[in-house]
């Protein structure tokens, strides 16, 4: 039992005020894994081109992810470019070579059918939908999604939402779908497009994200803040993988998934995306250890603390 | 003992998705002094013209705020004119008429001279400094600047900045001034700005404000998710009055300003704040209770505390 992620494996050249990459691993699924791999056991699926190098497939796989699911077809891999200005919340899309993506058709192994919590990283709704049809009885279902699908494929967009638990959005996106400006109402918003009880969850970058439970009380968790962001390429994907990997952790330990459990999810998520910021790719990663991401969550924690009521 | 105020205390004229007022009563001290009267003894120094509502002076008597030094000028009070777009975070200038406002001339009555706090809001820094040459010995001193006299008058704003505690600026000053992207650097290098123990607070308007100790980790404190933003104008004075009257509070109740006492002033302009934005003006102020601030202090408590360490 395990995660199962569905998303990109890529190549990221990118260029940030800190400095430029060529040809970076990189990929949605690629962040979400390495990072949700320090929680819980994942099983990858993703294609890419045989100009990857089996080195990294065989690093994965040390790291206890199951690479099983990673196709390789004859082709290219996904390269995307982009540039990151001072504003570092926004990445300029310079190229997008979809390569082997552009026919990417998730066949997940029958070992994977099992899965307990399944994430459905930035992919076409369609395909999305069609992995769900391969896992037979998730406990829980989060995912992922952008602009583009929101403005072409609407509807099937909805309709993955329909069958999920936790979707993942950015502000922008958050306004797109539900032609809402005020955050708390396109969160609530979008929570009504769904039968299904949904959280989302709002990533705001810089500034934190937010918690919408269905008949919660918002949850607010700021951002740990980073003095020198060295490239911020991946962090909502690590954000989203170490979210999921906490409560797929917690329901390993056959916990419930209360409000202690999606709060410390939160924290969990926005401590593991403030790491991969402070290098380029996912550098910082290889050599973060747990000590590490205890130590700045109960950093995090003190920083937004407030024991004492208001005094008036 | 108490604090004094100076600023301006206007008509603004203004637009917001939710509807349009012309000459509403607003301004800087006006909205601080409306705001820290519910927490604190406030001491209003400002200046209006002969077509002010006497009305409205006396209104402020009735809340317990002193207006013996609002002086009055022949001629026009400052009158500001703006519009907010759908981002409710930034306005837009139509008209600044200051009138009256263009010569104040600051001149505390000697009942203010003896004040515990003091709050310089947006005004000219040399007016600024004028302000507490008038005063005997204050115990704190905060203040707030704008983008303008960053520009023009950058040496004598550093000059007044190395006489007071606590800066208030949103993140476009902060940068500016420090020459900084990065907000950890930016709030950190105007610290170093000053040989005085400064403590720095950034406001983020629907996002929150960072809170930078001398020597202390950072606090982080998210706004209160408002539905519906009517009218953004005052919320950033209105969280300095918060902040400024909760802690003059704590010092007339004979206590420290620890660590405590500073995350509670936080938390006490972040609720204000939510409150004045609820309505134009400040006319939610006019019949919030301190009952409800109570109220969503607590909530605001809940929707940021995270009780569970990260399992990892």
């Amino acid at each position: 039992m395990s995660i199962v992620v569905v998303g990109s494996v890529a190549f990221d050249s990118l260029e940030t005020p800190a400095g430029k990459r060529e040809r970076a691993l990189g990929g949605s699924a690629n962040y979400f894994s390495i990072c949700a791999s320090m929680l819980t056991k994942v099983q990858l699926c993703a294609v890419v081109g045989d100009d990857f190098p089996a080195g990294h497939t065989a690093w994965l796989g040390q790291r206890g992810i199951d690479t099983s699911g990673l196709l390789s077809k004859t082709g290219k891999t996904f390269h995307w470019s982009g540039r990151y200005g001072t504003d570092l919340n926004e990445a300029q899309t310079l190229g997008t070579d979809l390569n082997v993506f552009a026919d990417f058709d998730p066949v997940l192994p029958s070992s994977y059918a099992d899965a307990r919590t399944v994430f459905l990283a930035n992919i076409d709704p369609d395909l999305q939908r069609k992995v769900l049809a391969q896992v037979t009885k998730p406990r829980l279902i989060g995912m992922d999604s952008m602009n583009l699908w929101i403005n072409i494929k609407r509807d099937s967009l909805l309709q993955t939402i329909a069958m999920v638990d936790i979707l993942f959005l950015n502000e922008t996106e958050s306004r797109l779908l539900s032609g809402e400006h005020n955050i708390v109402r396109a969160a609530r918003g979008i929570q009504k497009m769904s039968k299904r009880a949904l959280t989302v969850v709002i990533k705001r970058g810089e500034y934190g994200a937010l918690l919408f439970r269905p008949e919660s009380r918002i949850v607010a968790v700021p951002a740990w803040a980073v003095e020198e962001v060295f490239d911020p390429t991946g962090a909502g994907d690590t954000f989203a993988g170490g979210c999921m990997g906490a409560l797929d952790r917690t329901l390993e330990q056959g916990r419930a998934l209360d409000d202690g459990a999606w709060r410390r999810a939160m924290m969990t998520g926005t401590v593991m995306a403030s790491f991969v910021v402070e290098d380029f790719g996912f550098d910082r990663m290889l050599k973060l250890e747990p000590a590490e991401v205890r130590e700045r969550g109960e950093a995090l924690r003190q920083m937004t603390t407030v024991e004492a009521l208001i005094d008036i």
